[in-house]
């Protein structure tokens, strides 16, 4: 059987997605995590079209020692009426020094003659003569198909004959591109296999995600017979994105056993999905398959004495094989088996102490009864269970008061400035913070009446904020649930705050996180 | 052709997402936006399983008026060695008082043994028994078959029993459950396809996204003959979620031209689930197929010119069709034709006063890039376009100076306590009140002060007020979205207000909402 190519285009296609806006540094970066997972090719960006991209080939000769994967520059075929050799555009893919060339063809009628404005044959005469060109300077061709199946079923001749011309002059890999996203996987199917009888071309696959169906048309093509699969990480992509390539690779490999990376690669997917996504900033989507945060955690009690039993009951698959992990999930609808079972994930063993579990479940419940959540404020759980388990709270400092006033004079932005009283390190100390909301002035005060009894806290900082008023029906009179999340750089925790009034709630969820950071480092009470 | 049924467990299974936690007063409002959606079932929640969901159907039974959706309580069949009759937790879904109930049962011999602990037998007599007992106090009844596409690969016969004796005891429905996510669609249509053939009973399909498929393995179910499908609105649920309800819907419906949703309800699809993901607050995914932000968006270039010949040349769909909208810029939220659309909704007729289209069209999308989002806040809308067709904004009051005081003395609840100086009715005022947050001392302080020239206010009172952090990552420097609703015990109404400091957020919404509540009591400015 023909091997299976991965080819990644999230420098490319992904970078499309909008609000996502990459540097050449973060082209070379991301470049990096891609060929340490171990896909084929890794689609560069449009030298020549893009000064960017450009750049990024340039740099990426002297700076990028890719051990797996080979580099591919996008372009276009030539303009219309010239010819390939003399056409800048095309000079620059190959100037690139890329060994491999994407380009991209029209291969729909209507867009040929609306979007390209130009005649059929001629259409064809610049595919013949780019790729012809391309191949004469001793580069691989792969021809990115552009609205194949959308152009397939409109004029299905022309569709084949632009396979035709491409592979005859050279193309390596033709890729089907649904790239207004509209397919659904049967088509695909039925699309794939047809052009592959007529044409007998080694066929790539490219989708997008507009009909939610990216990853089953990927999947369905290659059951067709393609062997070339185009997707971007994390689905970045325009509109709705491009196919995720992690989950179609985890599909294939996992589910239908087949091999397209590396050996043991696959259990590199989660860490390198977070590692590109902190460079493209882009939040990364807790509900993704596979390697989202979410994708192996169970919040449902009735599930959770099963999974004391067997796990494999109630995972699809084992998530360390693609470096993920099951996680308990502490909530309303959890009983005393997911609260043992999130306590031996923290490394409680509660299964001897049925009257600690006791102590723990009732307390768990009273605060849930009035607006905590657990299931997404891991630490001050820990922290509950901390204090049950060794009898009292930690107590880093003691709070006497605090104040934040908020004031606007009805010109230029309101101001909050917050003061903070407090005993730590066996002295009183009083200190004032300023902040563009009274959270982030509280936050200020407190961690400088901290500084110089616990100066470790100088690497903590707040990275999230998300208010919930509870029972709204109330309106201001609500109850509001504030979740804060603080990092230390390297890891970061989610603390959680109940009260009436929200500056209290958020008070309440900052002093959590900043003794969860405290405790998490060994520091001891002073 | 048999009917498709569109079964939505939005709160029910989609409750069981990571994060989210639903009121019985938010899961009243979903309901509603359910119904206005036009979904066939709308499935509650477990009655007796969970406190919250037993009070739920209580409160529907009085405020809850459907026009369309049947509500349907989930539940389990009863315990081993009982009798369904005796049963308290099936005595709880009669006294629901829902004509539907849906019971899940296990299928697969596995979960019998290890996680039900019983014999194969019992539990096909519990199937029995309880869906008999269910039909004799003449309820509809509809199985959830849990894991069983798992099942059917681990013992077709015993999977197939479970259906069999179900079906024969009166249940209406079978719904097969890929519990655990991880079938892929060729596996679920040829499961389904086999399922029909041997039991002859209308199956229904209950996909997870575990592999990214949970859409293309509905659509798969309902090629192979399932007519009832289940799915959760933005796709909500443990783990990877659910099936995205409003994907499937919109691909059956748009691509494959069957009937599901009432006629015109396909366009409100944007709103709804929009309006839904404002009650849960888990912000919207923007790349969410057919109703994300996203979905129909373009980044200008290449694409540009030739969307303006044919639209449909890059579209998979015309966007409208699920109530989106197309977009050419990140900033272009607001396209002049809804514009125009919603001026007319609010009795503006700006088709024939481009300029002033343009000008309001221009300051929405400042104001949208600024952070603000008029679709849930139209009173906010109305005052922006009222101001621009009058040349000024309405004005009330002249703000001087605000400020708020929130402090804790660590005993007791924190206080806020506000002071607002303002001119009203030719006089300067100056006003304090007291609240248990700052922006419930804010809205005491603002009537306080107009009490005397706007005595109209007395009858006006905030109902409900929701923050939005926009742009997390920045953590307490990100700027945040305030929502307020007022009501005058007659007809309510929403505003907005954005900026960096929550206070300042909030304090922008309630004079919009108070300022509205005049202006429609057609109030003078004094």
């Amino acid at each position: 059987m023909t091997e299976l190519q991965v080819y990644d285009t999230t420098l490319r296609d992904g970078a499309q997605q909008e609000g996502l806006n990459l540097s050449v540094a973060d082209k070379l970066v991301i470049a990096g995590h891609l060929d340490e997972l171990g896909v084929g090719f890794i689609e560069g960006g449009w030298p020549g079209a893009n000064p960017k991209d450009t750049e990024f080939f340039a740099r990426a000769k002297r700076e990028l020692h890719l051990s797996n994967a080979t580099l591919a520059a996008f372009g276009a075929t030539r303009r219309v009426g010239t010819v390939a050799a003399d056409d800048p555009q095309v000079r620059a893919l190959v100037d690139s020094g890329a060994s491999v060339i994407t380009l991209v063809a029209k291969a729909h009628v209507r867009h040929v003659e609306s979007a390209l404005r130009t005649t059929l044959p001629e259409n064809l005469a610049m595919i013949r003569d780019t790729v012809s060109f391309l191949r004469g300077e001793g580069r691989r061709v792969f021809l990115d198909a552009e609205h194949f199946f959308d152009g397939y079923l409109a004029d299905r001749a022309y569709a084949l004959e632009v396979l035709r011309v491409a592979a005859e002059a050279g193309a390596e890999v033709i890729a089907l591109c649904d790239t207004n996203g509209g397919m659904l996987p049967p088509q695909v199917s039925d699309v794939v296999a047809d052009v592959l009888a007529a044409s007998g071309a080694r066929l790539g696959i490219h989708c997008h995600n507009d009909t939610g169906c990216a990853v089953a048309n990927s999947l369905a093509a290659v059951a067709a017979g393609a062997t070339h699969i185009q997707g971007t990480i994390n689905g970045y992509g325009e509109r709705t994105g491009n196919a995720d390539l992690l989950t179609v690779v985890s599909n294939l490999q996992i589910k239908q056993h087949l091999e397209l990376l590396p050996e043991n690669r696959l259990r590199e997917a989660t860490r390198i999905a977070h590692a590109i996504s902190e460079v493209t900033n882009v939040p990364p989507y807790s509900r993704q398959p596979y390697v989202g945060a979410s994708a192996f955690a169970h919040k449902a009690g009735l599930h959770a004495s099963a999974i004391k039993i067997d796990p494999d009951l109630y995972q699809h698959t084992d998530p360390t094989t693609v470096g993920n992990d099951m996680r308990m999930l502490v909530s309303d609808m959890a009983g005393r088996a997911s609260i043992e079972l999130k306590g031996r994930e923290l490394g409680y063993d509660l299964s001897q102490e049925p009257e600690l579990l006791s102590r723990v479940v009732a307390k768990v419940k009273e605060m849930e009864l009035a607006g905590y959540t657990f299931d997404a404020a891991d630490a001050s759980f820990e922290l509950l269970l901390h204090g049950e388990v060794a009898g009292e709270r930690l107590n880093y400092f003691g709070v006497e008061s605090w104040r934040v006033i908020t004031d606007s004079t009805g010109h230029g932005q309101a101001l909050s400035e917050a003061t903070v009283k407090l005993t730590a390190g066996g002295q009183r100390v009083l200190a004032t913070g300023e902040g563009n909301g009274p959270v982030n002035a509280l936050d200020h005060a407190l961690r400088q009446a901290l500084s110089s009894a616990y100066p470790e806290l100088d690497k903590l900082e707040l990275i999230d904020f998300r208010v919930r008023i509870l029972d709204a029906a109330h309106g201001t009179d609500a109850v509001t649930r504030v979740l804060i999340e603080t990092s230390d750089g390297t890891t970061s925790w989610n603390t959680v705050g109940v009260a009436p009034n929200i500056v209290e709630a958020s008070w309440i969820a900052l002093v959590d996180g900043i003794t969860y950071g405290l405790w998490s480092q060994s520091v001891p009470e002073r």
